[in-house]
């Protein structure tokens, strides 16, 4: 049997092998590549996808997960292994070869109209690719099944578990308890931002990004950061986690925010068992937890007065010109400005989740059958109103703004206020757990938090599911009580609001 | 009967998109990589070489060649693309399993004594290792057989046809023609070489590299260089070629003549036709070919008059301090200096075909067994002293200066002087095809030259042998006449020799 294991662990190595190859040609390709090699990089990253799929759906795989589900001779993390690699593998098996590849030429027409529109700034020209492509998502939703609503079945592939039933209440919560709360914050006496904006040489921000991910404990003796067009984090094994940032000259924040952003994925990574390589195991549990840990140190800690008090005279001495005469109060308000916009990656931490909340009901809507997508651009800017009080413009405004659906990344959105979600939670518990945390962060020390989140979460890779990992943590599920309660205090205070 | 080519080369592009993957596993590990991620990296590139190995070995690759080789219906170049293919396939299936893995344990165990032996600078400490390894390669010979000399097996695998029938010859001019004529350089009044060395900044010596790639006529639309220990030439595809450098700060020619023999390898490789990606007739044909490339442009071109009468004023221009006072003919002199030593990738061009003749009898005296491994440091020291008059002072400087015989690879060191010798053959044949060839060299002009050996040679991929190349080209097989008439000319002209 416990051959068994081992022909087990080496099927899992060498599938996980070939999936860190295919991460290293998409990094090289965003990252390095010369433009003209963009073709035969395609076919080779099929052809990597290709071999990866068939080992992971492979009959003899399967019979030998199916002879070890219920081995008596394996110890409780082998057979947690076992069971979600079962899992996975019997989702994969549902899809036949066909049904793939109709999607991935699906993918492929609906990414093309998407340029094509978003050059002519024109939904109509998405909408026939798109219509067509969300026939096929609501067949697959068919195909993998579902138990309530068939939205369900599409935000399992992002976050197991998650459900319409799960997340109803907390996008009700976001949406009784925020809009009310940012409206409140929108009559208050307004910020000063504008010293925000100036000049900011590159390679002093280049060097500023790479202090503050050093003192996260991001290690770059097993990871380290280069220019991306959209920053990212990408793992090749637990001792080669790579993030990238974007450099902006005339803007620190957007590199500052991506360097502790993608940091938080990277620790997460760097974290995880490397004797557990290629194994659930070995690997993040959902999108959902991974962005928790993103949000938690861009958000939660980076954005806290507590990270400015041991940063800031390091920000002020690389930039005196823009902040010498800026006390730090000042600058802390600032980076917490809230401001509704029309376009979700540049929002501020409360609005990014009313951006979500519109996705999440419209994908809902679509999938149910009750929106038709030909009406999906009303419907879209008929919420933008709603929420924002604000009139989209123009569809690369609105609904031409995001790829996930051009990609049939359906169910894909709530991940992301789910994370901001989750990361309240922890830091909440953290906080009581560690009882001098907001002193340690005043002093520019992070191990502590670092080391609560490596023993928390990191290790743990997928034992526990992300619910399971939630209660675990601070005795309850998902709940928007935790990110409330900090917004509250957090913007009361900067906007001298009363409670 | 088209069907089954479509089906080969359909197969063809799979092993090629592994091992094009393969190579950026590779390329990655010498350019960017965090050192922490060595070892998980070298267990994904040993999975998709076992990968690749199974594919290019399949029995059903087999057949379709076989059911493929006698085709009435194919064109001549897609049969002489099977021809290759059944041979290559035919070679790979000599070698069981078992005996490839044996070889890549005792590589990897030869490789670490070699690594020790000279930490401590002690050829005892290799030895054991390499006795082991050299009974291994002629067990290896035997297997993949041979007409008259066990190192003909190993020849044959670095530079196909190639043999000591055929290289005995050529080696012996080496011995007699070159021997005599570096041994009178070494006796008239030398040329002054002192301010080649001095302080050349970094970026500096970057953009002139790359402005003289660019002039070269490497395409950085289907290319990029980057910073390496050691420089090398690396293809993704027709359409990626990269190379690499390294910046000495107190000597720029380190530099400077990487990137044109890098250069000359990537023009090759951007040249081979991208609709033959994956089969023989989209590959080079041999490294000594290949060398041919990357001599033909570092020596024949980029150490002439010609070159640096239309290259040298941009230098003078970047390094004034070192180069203003100098005259063009001085510093021609300086860069084409001869000077004995005991480093082969030190060596001038003319000494280095003795390093490698060196090499190439000590190899052929092990793979026969008149010369044993215990014996080859004193074989190899009473070989330096004989022809270059000089004590080799330790291992060093001797025998543990080279990695090849660490790696197991025996046969490889000829097609470094292979490489030169077509060169020179090569570029006089240009010389005689296009009649103003120095000219449109001294102004700088080099697409002439690229049109001619993209014509003559890399369009051609494997089509032809290396033998059969060159006597397409020149009418003859490799011979040293013409490298022998190349050194006359220049170097009797540089050191004022009478002929």
């Amino acid at each position: 049997m416990k051959i068994n294991y081992t022909s087990y662990t080496a099927h899992c190595k060498k599938i996980a092998d070939i999936g860190h190859s295919i991460a290293l040609l998409h990094w090289d390709q965003e990252v390095y590549m010369p433009k003209g090699g963009a073709a035969f990089r395609a076919g080779q990253i099929a052809t990597l996808s290709g071999i990866a799929h068939e080992l992971s759906t492979a009959e003899s795989f399967g019979e030998l997960l199916n002879n070890l589900k219920d081995s008596i001779d394996l110890a409780s993390a082998q057979l947690r292994n076992i069971e979600l690699s079962l899992e996975a593998y019997n989702k994969s098996k549902k899809l036949n070869t066909e049904f793939v590849i109709e999607g991935a030429k699906l993918q492929s027409a609906a990414f093309q109209a998407w340029i094509m529109a978003r050059e002519n700034n024109d939904y109509n020209i998405f909408l026939p690719a798109l219509e067509k492509f969300v026939v096929y998502k609501k067949r697959e939703a068919e195909i993998r099944t579902y138990q309530r609503h068939p939205y369900d079945a599409l935000l399992d592939l992002y976050e197991k578990g998650a459900s319409v039933g799960q997340l109803d209440p907390v996008f009700d919560d976001i949406k009784k308890q925020l809009v009310g709360f940012i409206a409140k914050i929108g009559k208050a006496k307004q910020v000063d931002f504008s010293f925000l904006k100036g000049d900011f040489d590159k390679d002093i921000q280049w060097k500023f990004g790479l202090k503050l991910l050093k003192k996260m404990g991001y290690d770059f003796n097993y990871g380290r950061q280069d220019i991306s067009e959209h920053p990212f984090t990408i793992s090749f094994s637990p001792q080669d986690v790579r993030v990238t940032t974007r450099i902006d000259e005339k803007d620190f924040q957007n590199m500052t925010w991506s360097c502790i952003h993608e940091g938080g994925h990277a620790l997460y990574e760097q974290g995880l068992k490397p004797e557990q390589y290629g194994t659930p195991l070995g690997a993040a549990i959902s999108l959902g937890i991974h962005e928790s840990q993103s949000r938690l140190w861009e958000n939660n800690v980076g954005r806290s007065l507590s990270y400015w008090k041991a940063n800031y005279s390091d920000l002020q001495e690389v930039f005196p010109k823009q902040f010498k005469g800026i006390d730090l109060p000042i600058f802390y308000k600032a980076i917490n400005k809230i401001e509704a916009g029309f376009i979700r990656t540049e929002a501020d931490e409360l609005n990014y989740h009313l951006h979500v909340l519109i996705r999440y009901e419209l994908e809902k809507s679509i999938m149910s059958g009750e929106l038709q997508v030909k009406d999906l651009r009303a419907a879209w800017n008929e919420k933008y109103y709603d929420y924002f009080n604000l009139k989209v413009p123009d569809d690369k405004h609105g609904i031409l703004q995001d790829i996930h659906w051009a990609h049939g990344s359906f169910g894909y959105f709530p991940t992301y206020s789910m994370g901001s979600i989750y990361a309240a939670q922890f830091y909440a518990q953290a906080k009581k757990d560690i009882k001098d945390l907001e002193k340690q962060i005043e002093n520019g020390n992070y191990k502590i938090l670092l080391d609560w989140l490596r023993i928390n979460i990191h290790q743990h890779g997928q034992m526990y599911t992300a619910d399971e990992l939630c209660r675990r943590i601070t005795g309850e599920g998902i709940s928007f009580t935790s990110f409330m309660k900090y917004a509250r205090e957090k913007f009361g205070e900067i906007y001298n609001l009363r409670n």
